[in-house]
């Protein structure tokens, strides 16, 4: 597409007025002066790098020949903003995110925004904002970006889909499907958090108050991991479907099993308060600054010593072990039973990221 | 993000059934069972390929090092489905259009999905498979895709995101501030084709059986261009805002004017109806299927040539020149006399892309 960012070489030195009372219109999408004076006064301002500024149709950037690690996501999360966060920082650090889990570096990233007619402005600059300093906090440069405008009723404010770039340095090997029996279960802090924070919002629960989302980019607690030399099989982020999704999915990839032990399970009182309220088990609920490893047995030890060492580690645990069970998620209970933990079906947090 | 593509081995060998009379609801966005359901019933068979059905959270692909292009778009195209194409075409074309304007060799693509409850899985899989055939035309893979479910009424349908990533080949050097005065300007095709299609067809014109959309992948003919080494300096897709805005871009950009020769302009005659019928003038019309190229003047022939001799650029012309009139573009018009051609400030045809 054209128009993802024209603009008057001298706008960006001194932004244009945005116009219609600093409310999003149709008119912002139509690809003409109108969208060129909103990336002028909101974007480009926020995400002023050399590359963005080129203002080609695509981004061009220096890549070193090796494995290139790719991945997208859309957020719709509700509300735009929440204790901890927002969906600007949400959708830099989930994307982000998802590279890290892979053994990659994060490089470049990318930014498409669906806007509904009627948002202000002011919040589209305190979402380009977060996002700004969530890319610095995660060391990736947004270098591309295009945005649309739809009507009144048809959208929900703000959806905002990011992809990120990265490279997996040579001799990193990391795969959902490397997991062994014996293995154990890492987590790297509180389960929970994110999904009970935004959930106590929006439904109003008193507790809203002591809760906040944990997001954050996970770059720097993987790579103090790694540079132990710590056999790591597998990581992965617990977002939607929290640590049961994530761990079901290692189970069916890798062809083995995992057993939990609920006591070791790091959860956050007032977490566990509201879960209890809403009739909710945290392994379920969304996490988004939360790493969960897969690590060979005799590393297990180091590993958790290297997550407690980084400041988003200091609550790691290890909380279970792989087994041969296929497919089968169980969890020793607090009370000392044992339990089969489900795979949800549909829905349980709609729209949490 | 987890979960973007979490799902049984077994299950792509036999896609597990969608649920809820065929429609999209909330739970297929939850991240757990029914998210993969829909995967693996609808995506996965559009898109299989080894990098995708890898299920990481990241794609892993091969790069050599050199420049890579990076772009994305997202489209909230209404209605879905139009003569010519649909969404995913779109989607597929306009994001590896916005690679190759710059020289880059597409090679992957990821795209994210907001889709609107309610929307039915029929028309998720013909979006899907259109998507599927515009990837194999154009020569680039889907390696990476999420997926995520809004409420009834706060989305429409569908909306897609897709980002691209290329190579640019080592040598070529395209850009936007590269126009010099005298300079001719190519467009391979009739203008306006995309967007009196999608709007005669949303305004129930009775035109609207003779009109269809253009959308295409240009690759094809960018490369052949390139091939003949005729000195191009820029190239871009006249997408939204038309000839007009991407006209305007590349004048203020490189510091140049623009002279149009509106006899030369190619538009089909039930385009130009429609658009006398609406008041529009094509060149302020989106087109998904054309090229501009800003070629030195002693390559035009040649380049017009070229254009020519490819199935997307039969109805190439040569409709003007660089002028060095400083950010100004006119338009000698068919009965002789010549006007300034504005940019449009605003939304002229709502969502049409």
């Amino acid at each position: 597409m054209t128009a993802k960012v024209h603009l008057d070489p001298g706008a960006f030195a001194c932004p244009a007025p945005v116009t219609s009372d600093d409310t999003i219109v149709m008119g912002h999408g139509g690809g003409g002066r109108m969208t060129a004076d909103l990336l002028a006064s909101v974007f480009l301002p926020a995400f002023a790098n050399e590359i963005l500024l080129d203002l080609e149709d695509q981004a061009k950037v220096p890549i070193s020949s090796g494995t290139l690690a790719m991945t997208t996501d859309a957020f719709v999360v509700r509300p735009l903003f929440f204790p901890g966060g927002d969906i600007g920082r949400l959708a830099v650090c989930g994307t982000v995110n998802d590279l890290v889990v892979g053994g990659a570096r994060p490089l470049y990233l990318t930014a498409a925004f669906v806007i509904e007619e009627g948002l202000s402005i002011a919040e589209l600059r305190r979402v380009a904002a977060s996002m700004s300093a969530a890319c610095a906090e995660a060391g990736i440069m947004l270098v591309a970006g295009d945005t649309k405008v739809v009507d009144r009723g048809k959208g929900d404010k703000l959806f905002v889909t990011t992809t990120g770039v990265g490279v997996v340095p040579a001799g990193r090997a990391l795969s959902v499907a490397m997991a062994k029996p014996g293995d154990a279960v890492l987590v790297s802090g509180t389960l929970g958090d994110h999904g009970m924070a935004v959930l106590s919002l929006r439904e109003g629960l008193e507790l809203e108050t002591t809760l906040a989302s944990d997001v954050a980019p996970l770059g720097g607690l993987v790579e103090a991991l790694l540079a132990t030399g710590v056999k790591v099989r597998a990581m992965r982020d617990p977002t939607r479907g929290g640590l049961s999704s994530t761990l079901h999915e290692i189970a069916e990839r890798s062809g083995v099993g995992m057993r939990l032990d609920e006591a070791k399970i790091p959860v956050k009182r007032e977490v566990q308060a509201a879960c209890d309220l809403l009739g909710l088990d945290p392994i379920h609920v969304a996490n988004e600054g939360k790493l969960v490893a897969i690590v060979a047995e005799p590393d297990a030890d180091r590993a958790l010593a290297a997550m407690r060492a980084h400041p988003l580690g200091r609550d790691a645990a290890i909380v279970g072990r792989v087994t041969s069970d296929v497919r089968r998620v169980v969890m020793r209970t607090a009370i000392g039973g044992e339990r089969v933990v489900t795979m949800l079906a549909g829905e349980q947090l709609p729209r949490i990221c």
